[in-house]
């Protein structure tokens, strides 16, 4: 493949993602794909080496939270000091393995308190998508639970002790404005936070709203006969994996028989996309369309916050998933690697819809963003558990729409 | 010194501990001092060791961050989508070099939302004790604006790679039950959070309260003739880092004509029980006694947080340091080590309170607490600087009052 042909894609992904920015000054400047020499760095430079665990997340292990927390867990269940006891199933297991936010019922007349907080190790080498990224992704949460409004954003952020002064010059602004560009996208505002120098770098943030029980849904209510939808095509990791084995020529030989270098870059502007793009619209459309609940899929994968969701409800049902659609050709880089895991780090919404409103609210969120999404499987009769049928229908999802 | 005096002294030190913790069943179990064989671990087991910075705090420098966050605040200044602008110059300057909480009008009816995040690597090594300390220092943020009410408290753990199984199972649980118990304290509760694996142990959190705006106190209204309150002795690290080095011969020496090993040993003790007391009593005294503001003191140690509050006045005043209460012994110690800072991480609030009414908040915090508060410093007329005079009176503090 010639030089050509990867400039070509590049502008194109570029032209993509420029739509999308809109009115910021800045953004034109900002989107051309991150590029250290132009920054007066190494060549070398990437932003995913200042953390060794980006592949796998940098979530302690469930069943070891499980443990860890088990002591509290019980403290809580048994004590009398709360009130509001049905808050609590929701709110303590949120230390790392349950549901997306805590929600606190406040002083002042009738208000809760929907608060969430996530951090993150590089993803990708481009310092203001990864900004983007991490705040997309700690607004997630509230979005998961169909709060759409996020009255206040903080921004947790560590600089790397192993970043030269000139890489942190250049980097750690770039990750501030992609997060705060992100933020005001959300029409919220990065009003504080804590900045720390640790060995890897991190990027995360808290995100609180103050609002009515009316604005949040609780996700616990699926009914035997509902579907399950996704809003953003899976194998983003993948992607992510696949794009820094470019320059790694005994990864890259593993893989060069089912993609092309060319798929590559496309898959991975996809995935950066989809990562940084905002769950709001499908949060909004959640209450439109009566949904049942949701989750998003952050570092357990698709299957896991499939469990913990199902965990949850009220209802003796379980979760069944047939279909997995899957960024063009990031299938086939999963299965050369020996099945690798394709819903990991991906931030989607999981959610649980009325079966005959799963339709109309595919097709409203695809008419007003741009992006499909998916019926991906059923709620059934069960026991509170989830699984992904022996061999589910894999859709290939094209890396431009 | 011989075995039966040290036992002693720890025996003495957690009479005085246990007397502070009151109803919680486990507190008498848990407040013993922690020696790791009896959890199973080896005995040269230190908390304080899964971090490299501990005894720099873990604070981007002050001038460092200014420049990162230059670009940001920039852009806040010229924003015109900001309607309450005024809230900006404290918000922002958070971002780890600013005044201790962010504001932000809510949407509903005249209400804010007061929010602080805070995170620590190992100071001491006690998990519980450190557990505590950290959710007593996120709070101190919210005191130190004359917020007494924290309605809810997030926890952020970061559990090292380099822990063993072993050693993460018995300190893990050890530092969330210290985090909680000082929640519990403080009349809140832990209802989520984020636990990540990392290089570097770090442990807290984020404080969030939903109030009127008279709850709180803007830290800007100093005026010429104020005195300058503060809450706890300095000295904390010194102590923290004397007791570590009782541990390393070559350091020892250098202080061992200074100090007995007991006196740092009660020091040590002093210094745990000072991070972990609260500050709410000192917080609702400010608005008793009519507090003109206040800031709480942490990494950038006493000079370094006056000057920030020094510069956020409306009135052209300037803040002058007389008298440095100091845990006993330390300031030797500190001078012996040339001059090593004594303002760091000792969590204190410094307040500025009208001349008239000094006299009796102190007195009414000893009644109160049990312990002393201080008078050292005025507020003249000036330049919106803090300086400490050339030659300050050392007040020598008991390590048990």
């Amino acid at each position: 493949m010639g030089d050509y042909q990867v400039t070509g894609v590049q502008q194109d992904a570029l032209g993509a993602v420029q739509l999308e920015l809109g009115g910021n000054p800045n953004a034109l400047a900002l989107r051309r794909p991150f590029d250290p020499l132009a920054h007066d760095l190494e060549a070398s430079f990437r932003l995913t080496r200042f953390a060794d665990l980006k592949g796998r997340g940098c979530k302690v292990p469930q069943e070891v939270l499980n443990k860890l927390v088990e002591g509290l867990q019980q403290d809580y269940n048994s004590s009398s000091e709360h009130e509001h006891a049905h808050f609590m199933h929701m709110a303590i297991p949120r230390i790392g393995i349950g549901l997306d936010c805590s929600v606190t019922p406040l002083r002042h007349g009738g208000l809760c308190l929907v608060q969430t907080t996530d951090f993150f190790y590089p993803l990708v080498d481009d310092p203001y998508m990864m900004g983007k990224i991490a705040c997309a992704n700690v607004l997630s949460d509230l979005y998961a639970m169909g709060v759409t409004e996020c009255d206040n954003m903080l921004m947790l952020l560590g600089v790397s002790t192993k970043m030269t002064e000139k890489e942190r010059d250049v980097v750690i602004p770039l990750i501030m404005r992609g997060f705060k560009d992100s933020a005001l996208e959300a029409g919220t505002t990065v009003t504080g936070g804590q900045t720390v120098v640790n060995p890897w770098c991190t990027i995360g943030g808290v995100a609180t709203t103050v609002c009515q029980p009316n604005e949040y849904i609780v996700p616990d209510n699926a009914v035997v006969g509902d579907v399950l939808v996704l809003t953003k095509p899976l194998g983003t990791q993948v992607a992510v994996n696949a794009h820094q084995w470019l320059d790694q020529p005994e990864r890259w030989n593993r893989i060069k028989l089912v993609v092309s270098e060319e798929d590559v870059r496309k898959a991975y502007h996809r995935a950066m996309d989809s990562m940084a793009r905002l769950n709001r619209i499908a949060s909004r459309l959640m209450h439109k369309y009566n949904a049942h609940g949701a989750t998003d899929i952050t570092g357990f994968g698709l299957l896991g916050h499939a469990q913990t969701l199902a965990s949850h409800q009220k209802n003796e049902v379980s979760f069944v998933i047939h279909n997995l659609p899957v960024i063009a050709k990031m299938a086939a880089v999963a299965k050369a690697c020996g099945n690798m895991s394709l819903g990991r780090n991906f931030r989607g919404l999981l959610i649980c819809l009325p079966r005959e409103q799963a339709a109309a609210y595919c097709k409203d969120i695809e008419k007003q963003e741009g992006y499909q999404a998916w019926i991906i499987g059923i709620v059934e009769k069960g026991n509170r558990t989830a699984r992904i049928i022996d061999k589910p229908r894999v859709i290939e999802v094209p890396a431009k729409e």
